[in-house]
């Protein structure tokens, strides 16, 4: 405990750090709102232009007829599944056993929506045609995260997503995407969103991952589908009387960083090698297919974080600030791509790496 | 309908508008941003100095052991009967029959969290203590909405309340306070928000209406209490990565309003006098309570709602943006004294109702 919070003070005094978009501070707001007149009116309710522009905008770039903007993206994926479960009068749900849903909510989707989740494929496997054929056909609809963010963010074929929507809608099943990450997967399968939202029956996209925003999220869909996502949202406690701070800044980091997905794609191909070519280090996926990959140490979180404080103090380059125990004697962390790595001096950064090697070398062997 | 939109149209034109904090527009925003350093770290998740501090400030302003800031009111009051409702182990609340919960939230108690309500007095009367003792004793938590908003904002004597919340505690019934406008009633009781509170086992207060913040809300209560609301924070998709947009606005305009709420109380005595003393108007209460009164006209709204948009055209004074229809021979509207009543030119404001007077005397005659 003490190592981890050393590692996160070294790492916060670091010049250089690899991952993200910089420091989640106040100013990440102030630099959104600048570029917005005070004069213009709050919306109110979930009408109001400021609203009602910008779920035009993402309704739009995602090929969906109607668009609607939520505080976040655990409440807007509840309801759409509650939606489809609505509809078909089934309350199962299907997902991977490492879905947002199954662990980071405190089971919200049970606990106020009494809904069952079927866990589709393994924990260390991404979901395939196989487990949607083979699962329960009560299902009302399946979700797919898309990059599996919790493996690495892993991504399969596009090939499997066409032929699971194939099944789905062959079957009378919804195909639901939690796009959180939906941005940062477009230049691999060079798709554009609107094309990849095609195969899916509803879909949630988010602001404050590679997009970099305040927070907020974007739930898409036919209009039916939006028009009673409303109502629940209103149940929720999401519709507040004004989320413009939210949509202000999901707006202007959009159109800042949407359009650097490729270079954040192409930065982790480039930051996987580094961690590869390092002594018992490896990174999953081996071959990023985002911005995001995690890295693994074939060694424990304690032998591992002094190794980083004192490369972080000879270097003044942050890989991370923790690591998460993984197994008792592997431990790892994540990277997500965004402004800061092109910004980072490369001559150093390959030193930086390998330093890295030489000390986990003399550390381990 | 054009009628309405046409009031709406001349009241926007008006330079004088007698309620409210003024528009609320994306400056609100940026002023109370203004007064707080860039660098300054976002909360996460519920975490962090930013939200941290300004809980502790609001747990001690209402003396309670915890407080933990929700994005909307909505939520945090459904979370609070929730708790409640688990703890004794019946799903029955009371409450007054226009409570928030009743009619303004899509039915979020009953569809997500399955608790009936039990509606205490009439539609247009206060809860007493008779409708709470002579209630089903199964009910787990009763609300009490101080002022009751939808009557205009009256309030029971203090009396009652500390009759209420001594039946409650005697009979093992929680007893939780709407305090959506709790500030704006301290200066007709005479008493501290803690005094108050102290009568309630968990509080929820909201800082867009007599606060003017853009948007948010407080739960307070014991540890136990707040612990849980954090859970079922998460589950609602409240607990989002920053909350801090609507937190510094709502630090910043409660350091600013909080304590003009006394101003604000007479300045709505002060007003309801005039609109008294028009021809076939009144206001409810009669002698407000609070920043707020209901103003009522003894004629139809295709009657009231051409004096009023001449009036405002010839005097640029704005009374109201819209009516609604009370029954079909009455119409009303709301008043919420906030910064804008303190700059109007007064003997102007006089002779605007000495002409409003004139005007309905002539037509409703």
């Amino acid at each position: 405990m003490n190592e981890t919070k050393l590692l996160y003070e070294v790492f916060k005094q670091t010049k250089y750090q690899v991952s993200g978009h910089g420091k989640r501070d106040i100013q990440v707001l102030k630099n959104a709102l600048q570029t917005v007149d005070g004069t213009q009116e709050s919306d109110v309710y979930g009408n109001g232009g400021i609203i009602e522009e910008f779920q035009t905008k993402m309704a739009e770039y995602l090929g969906k007829d109607k668009a609607v903007f939520f505080p976040s993206g655990t409440m807007a994926q509840q309801i759409a599944l509650r939606i489809w479960c609505d509809e078909k009068g089934s309350k199962k749900v299907a997902y991977h056993p490492l879905c947002h849903l199954e662990i980071h909510e405190e089971d919200g989707l049970k606990e106020l929506h009494h809904i069952q989740s079927i866990l589709l494929a393994d924990k260390d496997r991404l979901i395939g045609l196989d487990d949607v054929v083979n699962m329960d056909k009560e299902v009302s609809c399946v979700l797919l995260e898309l990059p599996q963010r919790e493996i690495g963010g892993q991504l399969p074929d596009y090939e499997t997503i066409e032929k699971i929507s194939k099944y789905c809608r062959d079957q009378g099943i919804r195909l639901h995407l939690d796009g959180a990450r939906l941005f940062e997967i477009l230049p691999y399968y060079e798709k554009t969103a609107a094309e990849v939202c095609s195969l899916f029956d509803s879909v949630y996209i988010s602001f404050y991952k590679g997009i970099g925003g305040v927070a907020g999220a974007i739930l898409a869909g036919d209009k039916a589908f939006t028009d009673e996502s409303k109502i629940w949202k209103r149940r929720h406690g999401g519709d507040l009387i004004s989320l413009y701070p939210y949509i202000v800044s999901a707006n202007y980091y959009f159109d800042e960083n949407e359009k650097r997905m490729s270079q954040f794609y192409h930065d982790a191909l480039e930051l996987a090698v580094f961690f590869n070519s390092c002594e018992s280090v490896s990174t999953i996926p081996l071959i990023p297919v985002s911005n995001m990959f995690h890295v693994h140490f074939q060694a424990s979180r304690e032998e591992v974080e002094p190794i980083l404080a004192e490369l972080y103090e000879e270097t003044s380059f942050g890989l991370t600030s923790y690591l998460k125990e993984v197994t008792q004697k592997t431990c790892g962390f994540e990277v997500n791509i965004g402004n800061q790595y092109a910004t980072l001096p490369k001559e150093k950064l390959k030193q930086v790496f390998q330093l890295l090697d030489e000390k986990l070398r003399k550390s381990l062997s």
